[in-house]
């Protein structure tokens, strides 16, 4: 058996295989980037029609990107799958709250979760500016929430949480916010697809 | 819209879906807990049947974790997705070489991938006798070709690398291997997939 070796082999073949399997696509080129890389990442080519992305969910979170906006996320395993040299070198940076012990007892005070907390204390500070939330529906449902309460205004927020309660509700709830979205139906998601939305975007 | 908040409640509901969904598993208990955290970490009920785990695996694995061996993840994401408290107080360490700089040099050298690096340096510690893959093809392929010569001896080899060139094909090598391992056939797996399998272990 021959195995290549090569990186940019492996990608190029990957990506070849991926345009190949998926046909032709109807949306803007940098949206079939965005699609390509979630499917390149989960190696599932039907979960390339449950991407959802909202008009302006791309040029807002370039802009956002390049004025040097932090990206917040709720699970550490996510801030570790986004390429952080590419974030630091926009002048901005990865953050995740939820081993802060400090947000675990306020979050345990308050009687609501660790995510939740998270969240309260990202919007507070004006140049968090990307949310990615592959993981708690809990943390999407508070975000949304502080959102319509006008206490939050991401330049953008990637919602895919994972899971058989409350991640399919807190994605169909994002659909319905006024601000700029990627998110992906249904109950799939997770930290790698999440992070590979992320990653097109710091790679366009 | 009633929003599911305390952890442990969306965990036990998660769990009775998933129950339900997948009916009678024929297979141990230990076995069924692994294949249910991937179920709940994909939210894909199909994936399990695409679980293999090898006759020995589970006893192996655990022995392994019981004696304070050190996991070695082929990428960061991954050892972020795993529970290093656990593994901390079973007298363990979860490691990844990928970042390292002198790794790096020593693969361009020597004309190989990074991962495949990582893995020669791993093996040659003996406390090393767990390792989670999930994402390169080349770091299985290599520790493969490591245990075949005799340079290896892991505890327990979990592979699921996800994509599209050589991920399946690095997954079939692995159940030809005489060492205990759980993988996933097909093309799909990855660092969450292999991080609740290790999850699973640090749970029983």
């Amino acid at each position: 058996m021959e195995i290549i070796q090569d990186p940019q082999e492996i990608e190029r073949k990957s990506m070849a295989i991926i345009a190949d399997e998926l046909g032709e696509l109807d949306c803007s080129p940098a949206e079939e980037k965005v699609i390509k890389r979630v499917v390149h990442a989960t190696a599932d080519p039907e979960i390339a029609e449950s991407v959802i992305v909202s008009e302006t969910a791309i040029e807002s979170g370039l802009k956002s990107l390049e004025q040097g906006s932090n990206i917040i996320t709720d699970v550490n395993m996510l801030k570790a799958g986004i390429n952080s040299r590419k974030v630091n070198e926009l002048g901005g940076a990865i953050n995740c709250f939820i081993s802060d012990e400090q947000i675990a007892e306020e979050a345990k005070e308050a009687g609501i979760t660790r995510s939740m907390m998270c969240m309260r204390k990202a919007v507070q500070e004006q140049e968090n500016k990307i949310f990615v939330i592959g993981n708690a529906p809990t943390a999407l449902f508070e975000l949304i929430k502080l959102v319509n309460a006008g206490q939050a205004n991401p330049g953008l927020i990637i919602g895919t949480p994972v899971g058989f309660v409350g991640a399919k509700e807190s994605k169909l709830e994002l659909e319905k916010v006024d601000v700029p979205y990627i998110t992906l139906r249904g109950r799939k998601g997770g930290s790698a697809v999440a992070a590979s939305i992320m990653n097109a975007l710091l790679y366009l």
